[in-house]
């Protein structure tokens, strides 16, 4: 059992020094005998637990997609809120994680820049989650009679998702781009663009939720 | 004269084969032997014009910049057109350059990319570029009462910024994220948010400019 812990411990560790070697020197220029050292062990105990760097990646996407769905649950799930304002605090929820979770950060990024580093190692498509999770509230946004009547809930559903992804990505060099406060000021408006007047005084763009105070990593 | 043209020639075609490879493989698993050899000239060419891989990503990245801004010339500098049409058209032949012109693809996204492969080796800041011209038409279309008064041109360029950065990060895996018809409907939701009704009525989400077929690589 004690022997057990402490391969669980010794694996989490490389995972999280896996993903800020990855968001540092990106996934290719990581060295394994760096991602090692940084998590106290040996490159022998590294290749007890994964078999080469794509496995690592594996590993930070998996524990990524993990962080971010619980992340997310409480927000994505609550049962009083219509489909806008779910999506809003799901948005928030996703975020914060980004923004405080090095081992969610880097796992998001191998997964959307999948083609150039991870491609065909079975990653995970936490790119492809979100939009569908987009997709989906946005459906049930129309047929709650949410959206105006101007946009379809697909063309709403590809604007979300092209914002989005763009914040994810311009936080890579300004984290600015991901603040509570920017995405707040992003729902402000898009809200106001796609929800039926009706639904609009109810929706809060800064999400139902109190986000956490930031930490450093 | 004629030395100086094939000099010239042989530079363009490692631009490009450079392009090509920073396409497919990625800036740092991209090899300067096959560069040279796609290009159709010998590993010693390549090094009496570039000195290593980032002297060659800096020279497609200023390549870039020139085929952008000279894509966007014409749109961007339109007399009559307001700031909210030459921005929708300006979107549009960028769109166009990116979706048809490898050079500028791969320079795009080494600029936008950059803490991750051409940091500290004087690379262009095309993205920083498109983002100061974005907020310039913003503040000019607000002082022409182009905009609804719900917005400010700040929170405005913020999200036209976004917006316009994920559907290139997108396209990456999926090409139709930077369509012309993706781009027309996504500004077709934009303007109807963004600009004040009198202003809405003369503008085109698809551009005043019809664009090109698109032609093989």
């Amino acid at each position: 059992m004690k022997q057990q812990e402490r391969a669980v411990r010794t694996r989490r560790a490389l995972v999280h020094s896996a993903a800020e070697a990855f968001e540092r020197h990106g996934y290719v220029q990581a060295r394994l005998a760096r991602i090692s050292a940084d998590a106290g062990v040996s490159p022998g105990a590294l290749h007890f637990h994964f078999e080469n760097k794509a496995a690592l990646a594996r590993a930070v996407q998996a524990s990524a997609g993990r962080r971010l769905r619980r992340a997310v649950g409480t927000a994505a799930r609550r049962p009083g809120a219509n489909a806008l304002q779910r999506l809003t605090d799901t948005s928030h929820a996703l975020a914060e994680q980004l923004r405080t979770d090095v081992v969610a950060r880097a796992g998001y990024r191998l997964s959307r820049e999948q083609t150039h580093t991870t491609a065909h190692h079975g990653g995970q498509d936490l790119c492809g989650q979100w939009q569908t999770y987009v997709r989906q509230q946005l459906t049930e946004a129309a047929r709650h009679n949410l959206l105006t009547d101007a946009a379809t809930s697909h063309e709403t559903a590809a604007a979300i998702v092209a914002a989005t992804t763009g914040l994810e990505a311009l936080a890579r060099s300004d984290a600015t781009w991901l603040s509570h406060e920017t995405l707040t000021h992003w729902w402000e408006l898009a809200l106001r663009c796609l929800a039926a007047p009706t639904a609009l005084a109810t929706l809060r763009p800064a999400g139902t939720h109190t986000p956490r105070p930031p930490h450093p990593q």
